[in-house]
């Protein structure tokens, strides 16, 4: 019996958990929040600060391996946990979680991504020397759309002057980036283990808001671009020396001779990522499933589609719950092509919450996604 | 947050809990086997034989509402759980789990099963007077064919003539029951609340040493017989007031002159089936959710297939871990059509005891049958 120690104890860690005691195995949850999902369905709950090292200490001792389902970790603290144990590696974690070095690690191995500077206490008046439109944004602990600052002309920089001066003077390291022609974001999961690499097909996503709102699968790329994006993320993988899974975010480039085919990296995410919800319906072998059959030491299998058609998730937000600003309970109703309704159980639904997702679908990309916007739809308050 | 309080800490126990976890709910888990599968995976295990009343209402006591994952439980005993929180009730599993009472239930509200009479204490000299060919069973605690001896002819009964004794002399409440001229086996599960009854697609089942081997949807029965099986098991279900789900499994006689349409009821389970796995992959809502939606309160939704094609079901037995006398692990690889595999990390392989499943698509019953059969093949050890 292994046991796999999960940092985390989000929608992410109970579904990663859910596929560890589907193939067998046992599993430690670790979590600063006593209310966190992930925590009520393991014999092995740690509630304690991430940098508690006593915690983490008994945490590791009861783990046969360890693995994290978010990246804003004290990566300092984490040193206490045996390095063999920690699957992706705490060097992994330390680069993914802070936007400048992943971007320069990006850069220095030759991977496409958009033009950024550091913007760390920079003077305002030098945004524009850089160039607009563009991105400001926290390097640190930013998630969801939090600690970003969009400047589209000069107007957007005197229009949000305040705004903009308490980030460039917080102290906080922040990236200025070049935003770009968007045609679309999508995303690619990659497992690694010391044999297979194997990559999961790749999602069409779209964002509210700066959180993720809806992936579909097949995304639809040209075959060069897709291909651009597979190996961009192969690479990324073996330049990492992966032991786990990684997802990359990827945009896509109207202009096709930007990056590689128009492919720019957007950010690493380590750990199983929103976008790979549907994977649990679509594929042979979902996100959860790889991640844990590298934890249990099982080989990976081919993560291919396995029925003809189209698969479209969206993710149930808090304002779902609102009829105005009154709290209610979601209609979990019957809606066409649903194939998958998950609700992570958090104590207190807010808005810009993600509380739950579903999965509709569809013969085809578009059919999958209206149905997965009905479903949603259908199954608010009210 | 519901917590729901689980009888049975096996593989059905455990898929359950993780269809409650999806929707929100917590669980505690009930067993007096401390390697039970399910207990790994809940912040709420109990350990202690199911007799013990103390640890009975302490598990109640954190249950807002009860059920159970197999019917060998004493009715005595959970006397002492409140009986508003069962579900199904305690009446239902006290029918369920003696083969005797059950079949006088079904027979006095006119439900069609094969000839059977009580053979406690029979003289071994009266079985002829019955008719063969027919199967004696125990009344109580056989399950997976334990405890049944098939009688096809006089010389089946000279043969086992000691085991037959044995039986008949043991001092347990046994049953013989008229064997019919067999075509399929299926079983339809079914989900009933205060307000809504929904049918699961019935699949057809092979056994293997009377143990399910394979379940594969669609069943293939012509559509009057198909319709008598649902009829039969909504009438059942109605008669029992029914609240959870229930699973019908039935005998179809090449008669179709024999019970309804050759409709017979083989038995009943008031719980998830191991022939309902694969509704997991297969169908809009499975049987874990259906049982979750009821135990949580949340509203049945439909249970219809999604996908253009059929699905199977293949159990992994303890023989599948063994090349010649040596145990080793299973070859967990990637087959064509495989869309699950779950192995329940049961802590010791034994010829005879189910180890895991897996779920295989295919175009047609007949592809989808054959690709489960060559994925366990392709997973065996070896």
């Amino acid at each position: 019996m292994i046991t796999v120690g999960i940092l985390g104890g989000g929608q992410l860690g109970l579904l990663l958990a859910q596929a560890i005691a589907r193939l067998g195995g046992a599993t430690a949850v670790y979590d600063s929040d006593p209310d966190a999902p992930a925590l009520r369905h393991t014999a092995g709950p740690f509630v304690a600060s991430f940098d508690d090292l006593s915690a983490l200490a008994d945490f590791a001792a009861v783990s046969d391996i360890i693995t994290y389902e978010f990246e804003h970790l004290p990566v300092e603290a984490l040193k206490v946990l045996p390095k063999e144990k920690l699957r992706p590696s705490l060097q992994i974690l330390a680069t993914a979680q802070d936007r400048l070095t992943e971007k320069r690690f990006l850069k220095d191995n030759g991977f496409p991504l958009a033009d950024f500077v550091e913007a760390t206490s920079m003077d305002s008046s030098r945004l524009l020397d850089f160039g607009l439109p563009a991105m400001l944004k926290t390097v640190r602990g930013g998630y969801d759309g939090k600690g970003q600052v969009r400047l589209e002309s000069e107007a957007d920089i005197s229009r949000q002057k305040e705004r903009i001066g308490k980030l460039l003077n917080s102290g906080e390291p922040l990236v200025l980036e070049r935003l770009i022609d968007l045609e679309c974001e999508v995303s690619c999961i990659v497992g690694r283990d010391e044999k297979n690499e194997i990559l999961l097909p790749v999602t069409r996503n779209t964002h509210v808001d700066s959180i993720l709102d809806v992936s579909v699968y097949p995304c639809g790329l040209e075959p060069s671009v897709l291909r651009a994006v597979q190996e961009v993320t192969i690479g990324v993988a073996r330049t990492l020396e992966l032991q786990g899974i990684l997802t990359v975010e990827f945009f896509i480039d109207r202009d096709r001779n930007r990056g590689i085919e128009g492919v720019l990296i957007n950010e690493l995410a380590p750990r199983p990522h929103n976008s790979g919800h549907l994977s649990v319906s679509a594929f042979s072998q979902s996100q959860y499933d790889m991640l844990a059959r590298i934890l249990l030491g099982l080989p990976l299998i081919e993560s291919v589609p396995i029925y003809p058609g189209a698969f479209a998730m969206a993710n149930i937000m808090g304002e779902s719950y609102f009829v105005g600003e009154k709290l209610s309970e979601l209609n979990c109703c019957h809606s066409e092509g649903l194939v998958d309704l998950v609700l992570y159980g958090k104590a207190q639904p807010r808005r810009g919450r993600k509380m739950g997702h579903l999965v509709a679908y569809g013969e085809d990309a578009e059919s999958a996604e209206r149905r997965a916007r009905q479903a949603r739809d259908a199954i608010s308050a009210g």
